[in-house]
């Protein structure tokens, strides 16, 4: 199997990895929605295990609301409801009837939920109040659908947050961020986290932070984002608290997203020319053993594979051992090659003579990914070179957000980066929204946002119109 | 809070008690689609939890299908069709758009899934092929709708096998029963296991077997099912596997769904006049730490009851302290007891002078509901109380399962029982239908079926007809 190359022909390379990989069928007869095949919802598995986990931590409560939202509710937040209802796919007949009110199948849930959070909140004692839903989302997008990358129908994590005051939203924000950025860590990602422009904000926030993710062809994908909704909703839905000065006041609010998309970044991020490579916190098979044998010798091979994988799942590793017949060692090599097992073990006879195994890793090219070990000390050894796999990944992902980013000094410069290379450009802006839509129209570009993590000062003029700059923001175009 | 008789008037006591407890809101704007409440959903992942586990056990992979399925997908198997479309909601715009072509939302996922599933089996290497889905389903039904027990929405996860023979199939409808009554062993449930009769089947199977839980009013609920699909599907699907011996064949398949309704099942059969009594093993709460103190002493209580709860955290256990100002203790004690949370810790200053704790369980009536604990014993007695509390719920299940079944010995017998106490009544059958249909007109009870777990030999006559009877049935008036 040769893949496409996957600088030059990323889509192409990501089209043909997840299907060879079994991450996603996309012969689903509905377009924009896909099948996760097993192997690709075990990677969301774990990460809603470990985004669960954090939530709980910090005082979220799982919950579940309806699919359908009337679309009076989607109206009473108008610019939410401008925002959302192009892409709104409506239920209009049950059964042989024509349902009285047509249903929007949910697009996000802001409105549903915050219906009832007016019936649930009374008192500053209510407060800070945490809820996160696990459920699909549909989202009839009128542009091209790509699988994990833009589908009508994907998976996500929704927190909704209420609060007695607008510092106790922010700090709530910061929470959240950390919450995503732990999950992150855990795929080895690399992100520029940035403030959205007024005009990129969610439809209905005061602000928006989202976190965007650089792809080998030199667009960038948002894996997740954060808003500040202030007391736009509260005061749309009636969401009102006692305090306990007896006032009554709106809660302010926040809400924070993360889907099924952060799999085809973290696919996009890591794979390579051989294929996948998946981070081995993340992984649904982190070590595969395969047998090596001649004529005479199974019994002995398998019986020594069987020890070994019953070893390594005792002490916790997600192991496959791959006794398939009808198939060379080298194309069982190939195909976890592809589906990117961070670790595989052959073992041979000679091998288990000299009580040793060969580990070789995914993440590193030939020769470097090759050691030989004890077996005895097979746990030990799978357990350090998983965490060195895992410190590489994230070292060459670092590296890659550092080179995605340029700082073009002319206009000139900047159109052409990002008709080219693209990545993150760094430039000066004067905040005004045409100057914005130039650059789109001039290379499908977007100013993404000011960073978030750090404050940066412009120094100089807007890169577009040479008036004075308000901000430095980073230019890229987003999948 | 006084709540309705729960014999004499169960839905209502029902619908009072999970609002009470905050298991459902149902004032959700969409009928039959209703907000599961932190505290219920809790509930979900714990049973989710069990059945995940004991799925992977024997080799089960989760997946995720798409929520849409055409309607030409849903006609195949021309049975399934009949017995699905007329609760199936349908999506016809999307945006502005009329859709080409309409689409379901999936009332169970065969149709989408067996499509896939022609794709991905190739040979007998492939099988047993096992995929488990959680997900969200749409019932449009044209019955009342009632949370949990009959809703327009609900989740559940739905298992889907693929078998090279009919005896392996076989073997897996065993499987997926000792998985199920591994989770209700968890939720300590009674319930007879029934072979449905031939014209209460699944649409598309060969037989159905159902777990039917009684309910205090005397109705039963039918707490997950599972299917032996034979090759029906599989040849309406084209799923054809090359065998050993180089032939193409169809697979044989099973399917198998455990809901939300599960909840209503727990709540109804273990509750009592006082509120929800929930498992052990599955409570979002297994204890609740009660402070009681006078002015001044409330620093004292505070801490302890902190260093308390801290401690039943660390072994393990789900712990609340109920420290919120304003509340009498008495008044939080009738709170958690509605909630059903097992174990109630009150500690005053008194308790903490002498090293001791009151523990109260919620499962016995006053005054064998107390003891008096040493405090560096809690842990210890903790874990020795839940196990005894949900022995005693599975206790009484069973007895209240058995108290459920009659034995009547004439047609107007069992007129009259299924017209007052119903439950199950245990008749003999001829197995004609037009029979099933005259008890179902005079009582509205069901033939639910033949006993699955043991072999039960007719004695004697159809109890409506007189003719010679060829089955041992269980009727019962069903949700």
């Amino acid at each position: 199997m040769k893949l496409p190359d996957k600088k030059k022909n990323f889509l192409k390379w990501y089209s043909e990895i997840i299907s060879y990989a079994n991450i996603v069928d996309n012969r689903s007869p509905v377009k924009g929605s896909n099948v996760i095949m097993p192997y690709g919802y075990s990677i969301w598995e774990s990460i809603t295990k470990k985004l669960d986990a954090e939530l709980k931590k910090t005082g979220h409560k799982n919950a579940y609301f309806p699919l359908f939202i009337p679309e009076d509710y989607l109206e009473k937040e108008a610019e939410h409801f401008d925002g959302f209802v192009p892409e709104v796919a409506w239920v209009t007949r049950a059964g042989d009837k024509e349902l009285e009110r047509k249903l929007a199948l949910r697009p996000t849930s802001e409105t549903i939920m915050y219906d009832m959070f007016r019936l649930w909140i009374r008192s500053h004692g209510d407060l800070p109040f945490k809820i996160n839903q696990f459920c699909n989302i549909i989202r009839f997008d009128t542009k091209e659908t790509k699988p994990l990358l833009r589908d009508r129908e994907f998976l996500w994590s929704e927190g909704h947050t209420c609060h007695a005051t607008a510092e106790d939203a922010e700090r709530q924000v910061r929470e959240s961020m950390k919450i995503y950025e732990a999950v992150y860590k855990l795929c080895c990602m690399s992100y520029l986290i940035l403030r959205r422009p007024k005009h990129d904000t969610f439809a209905g926030a005061i602000y928006s932070i989202a976190y965007d993710c650089p792809l080998p062809d030199g667009r960038t994908l948002q894996i997740g984002t954060t808003h500040n909704l202030g007391q736009g909703f509260s005061k749309a839905f009636e969401i009102v608290f006692q305090d306990k000065d007896k006032q009554n006041k709106f809660v302010y609010q926040t809400c924070y997203g993360l889907s099924t998309r952060l799999i085809a970044a973290i696919i996009g991020l890591h794979g390579d020319e051989k294929g996948l490579i998946i981070p081995p916190y993340i992984a649904p098979i982190q070590v595969v053993i395969v047998p090596i044998y001649k004529k005479g010798q199974k019994e002995l091979v398998i019986k020594e594979s069987e020890k070994l994988k019953k070893k390594l799942l005792k002490a916790g590793f997600k192991v496959e051992l791959d006794d398939r017949e009808g198939y060379t060692p080298g194309w069982k090599f190939n195909e976890w090659e592809v589906r990117g097992v961070p670790i595989r073990i052959e073992i041979g006879p000679r091998d288990i003579e000299n009580q040793q195994l060969v580990l070789v890793r995914r993440d590193k090219p030939v020769p470097t990914n090759k050691e030989t070990i004890a077996i005895q000390d097979v746990t030990k050894e799978v357990k350090r070179i998983l965490k060195e796999i895992n410190d590489y990944l994230q070292k060459r992902a670092d590296k890659l957000l550092e080179d995605s980013i340029s700082h073009p000094k002319t206009y000139e410069e900047l159109i052409e980066i990002q008709n080219t290379k693209r990545g993150f450009s760094r430039v000066n802006w004067c905040g005004d929204i045409e100057c914005a839509e130039k650059i789109k129209e001039e290379t499908g570009a977007d100013i993404r946002g000011t960073r978030e993590d750090i404050k940066e000062k412009p120094a100089g003029k807007c890169i577009v119109c040479g008036k004075e700059a308000k901000e430095v923001v980073y230019v890229a175009a987003a999948y």
